[in-house]
């Protein structure tokens, strides 16, 4: 049974129970056993990372950074066992997903979260001079990361962007491992660990439990010594620890779940149509449509190019090579979803079956729906179907379109699609006042799937997409501001503020508002 | 019965019920009859507001600003009115408190959030060139306000904080009157939807329900139609509608209480302590003690300079004149939460009784337990008693100190007085950090109930303060933040961008962090 992480040390579980992952390719149990944590393991964690914060808020933030940093370098140096490693529990393939894409980004998103917890702009130290009020942001406290399954690397809870941020931050995390990749995470903690030693940062800054039972979870979430959450998966687990969390008051920023609506107006399929069918081919079956921002959900006005459309997508999702899925539950969640919808009265244009090859694999899905049926129905015609499926809505008119947009639930992405030579424009102008408030982000032209880590990226939006509109989970800097508290100072004797906060700059780098201007000086 | 505002008309309520205020002073009830609206009363009021969230969005800022800067300005054309009312339903003093004080405050809160909702900075546009990606927080929807009693101009529920921030978002406004002064939120009703109108803003930008029954309450905060719920006042009835909003995944800011803990040292103590007393007496019975921010529990070492300031507070308490309490409700509570301290073992120096006097009263009330007492009943000890009475702990040595502050709960603010000539500097040192990160406010050497509007002011704090430590309920521009969502616009045409985003900066003052750097430019 593999050990965990608690306190700095690895060490056997008290295990409550075991499990092992499985080869997403194969199907195939993997070899290695992992331990379901009884409490004791969470209470030693929660009481290691509660005294690792007090020590972290000692420290320079110079320290912090230079941890994220060796981190970077330490999982560059482990390319080929952790690209291996993934590779057998989620069968993504190692080249170019996982080596050459999920990589490096996760390693630029953990030296940009170092520039920013160094330089520290993002606390936005606001200065009144006049009443002598000071404030910032200031970290939270510990932090527990429950990652989603679908980026072993990016998104890990022991590696990825809710990790980076919370860290940046100044708050330890206690990763809980997603079950479908614990050799994944656990190979990330280790060299998380050998940095957190490296760096001198105290032992409880970065543990690593594989799983609990959902009333430890629960307990875990509403635990005093924990300040806050950051949880991406599945709706109905994310709801029970939302309900624990927000009981007791604690932020928990959660992401369940997002169809991401994509209008294609017809001005651009008459335009560029088969451009289009490949962009959407190309973003909808990328890694086998697991992507929180894959687009699920098509809205076309009804059409000669509409059809044209569906009919060269239909048959590109039947020649199309099918995906292993992440899970046996991945699997059969997306046949259920298919199977909600089709008894919604979707009808199947291309697939639509689980598949019969080996591993966990569903066939390229299509569906097409009336918007008189979505709106009649759209909470059911909004299941996410997870995977390789999308559900096609065809309008008769603007009005109806506008009708489907108005009854869509929060969304991470929305995108429209518009020719360049102003046919759809008034149409666009109608339909996408209704569309912005429902999504985080607006598109023009281009496939959601690519989730840029820039300062102006919001990888969030209204409820279920998450449970709060007011911030991203990827960006930085953005993304740190979920693991802070807003910290004043009033009347604060200047030799007793942080350096941040004193009337003296400390770098001439930290950008700070004065008296209502933003200023380095 | 008096009329319910809705989509812009005086109409009569739905009425499932009616209440009537009482005057404080007297306890002799108020003529005006007030209805508790049934669920069509708020039913309309969110179409209405859904309708002109709409209208808004197409709207100028300049607008928004216009409707409240006339809004205040009619607001001082109606002092005698508006203090008369209040006086009589909250048994403030017209002067100085309500006119001279609190009706200054509110219109200048208005008035800082017309200039910051025209400058627009508050949205804080970040554009990241090289990636074209942009975004700023815009306006969420319709916002429902419940106001708390003790501030019926600055934080009422149509004229206060969260109003003014609210409307500056951009966010049209159901205000929920306090029950205990229905009247004044009445007045402040009828100057708003005047100052609408005369601004051309849509019917339904501000509401006005003086009461539902607490389902009717739930199913307005968690109705789809509702964007975000600010509210103040007692911790049973907010956690009520807490659970209700975060359900539905709906952003509900609530502030619900705070013992507001006041360390004071021996140095401070023995430097000046006839002042401190003063100070503390100024403070803790200011408004009868009906501060959010009341000094209710003070934090002292043993010795000879606290056993002088205590029996000094309790002879002043007893010398002091028992002011009025906001309602019956209050004093009951009160005198439940003085009783509750007793029986963890408290003891009474001062007052402790219900008053005999004409009104809502409770004698001025100073309790003492022991730092061990404290720690061993933290939550016992840390009742509420909102109104004029306050516990004194007592604690043997600095090691005691710092356990009564690891065991407090969150807070809004928490404070210490020092000496000047440094002998109290290594116990601040030791006992700060606890301190700080329990409350969302920390000062030096000055009572918390002074809460100024700057945007370095932080008047929230870790639950149960707030619901979310991260925001602040006072302090414009920070305290809009609540209300809005980040809006990214990911390789949207530049024609279709908000002026705001676009290229050029639209008045060359608005602040924008462009690649990374704050700039006007």
């Amino acid at each position: 049974m593999q050990p965990v992480l608690i306190a700095g040390k690895w060490r056997a579980a008290d295990a409550a129970g075991s499990f092992q992952a499985a080869n997403p390719q194969t199907g195939a149990t993997l070899p290695d056993v992992y331990p379901t944590s009884a409490w004791t393991d969470c209470d030693a964690a929660l009481t290691a990372a509660a005294a690792a914060f007090q020590t972290l808020r000692t420290l320079p933030r110079t320290k912090i950074a230079g941890f994220l940093r060796d981190f970077a370098a330490r999982i560059e140096a482990n390319v080929e066992p952790l690209a291996a490693m993934a590779n057998a529990e989620t069968g993504y393939p190692v080249k170019p997903r996982l080596a050459e894409v999920e990589l490096p980004r996760t390693t630029n998103q953990l030296r940009a979260a170092a520039a920013a917890c160094e330089e520290e702009s993002w606390t936005r130290p606001t200065i009144d001079t006049k009443l002598d009020i000071r404030a910032r942001y200031e970290a939270l406290g510990p932090v527990a990361v429950f990652g989603p399954n679908n980026f072993p690397f990016a998104f890990g809870s022991c590696s990825g962007g809710d990790f980076a941020a919370a860290i940046a931050a100044g708050c330890p995390v206690i990763a809980k491992a997603n079950t479908s990749h614990p050799g994944t995470t656990r190979l990330f903690a280790e060299l998380a660990q050998l940095s957190a030693d490296a760096a001198g940062l105290p032992t409880g800054m970065v543990q690593l439990i594989y799983r609990t039972s959902h009333t430890d979870g629960e307990r875990l979430v509403s635990d005093p010594r924990l300040a806050a959450i950051a949880y991406t998966g599945s709706r109905s687990a994310g709801l029970k620890l939302k309900a624990a969390a927000d009981a007791v008051g604690k932020p928990i920023y959660v992401e369940l779940s997002s169809v991401n609506p994509l209008v294609i107006l017809p001005g651009a399929l008459k335009e560029r149509g088969e451009k289009l069918v490949d962009e959407f081919l190309t973003s909808a079956l990328m890694g086998t449509g697991q992507f929180c921002t894959n687009p699920g959900l098509v809205v076309l006005l009804a059409g000669a190019e509409c059809e044209t459309f569906l009919a060269a997508v239909g048959k590109r999702y039947e020649a199309a090579p099918v995906g292993a899925l992440l899970s046996k539950s991945v699997a059969e969640s997306l046949a259920r979803g298919v199977d909600v919808l089709e008894q919604a009265g979707a009808k199947v244009l291309a697939g639509g079956k689980p598949s019969d090859a080996a591993g966990f694999r569903h066939s390229n899905t299509l569906l097409r729906a009336t918007a008189k049926q979505f709106i009649a129905a759209p909470h059911v015609l909004q299941t996410e179907c997870f995977g390789n499926a999308s559900l096609a809505v065809v309008c008769e008119s603007v009005d109806e379109l506008l009708g489907v947009l108005k009854s869509l639930e929060g969304n991470l992405t929305g995108c429209v699609y518009s020719d360049t030579a102003g046919s759809d424009d008034a149409t666009y102008d109608k339909i996408v006042p209704a569309l912005r408030e429902r999504v985080g982000r607006l598109l023009n032209d281009k496939m959601p799937t690519g989730v840029a880590v820039s300062a102006a990226m919001n990888h969030g939006g209204p409820f279920p997409a998450t449970g709060h509109p007011g911030f991203t989970a990827v960006g930085i800097p953005t993304a740190i501001d979920r693991f802070a508290m807003w910290a004043c100072y009033d009347n604060v004797r200047e030799a007793r503020l942080p350096e941040a906060l004193k009337n003296k700059n400390p770098t001439g780098k930290l950008w700070r508002s004065i008296d209502g201007r933003w200023t380095q000086e």
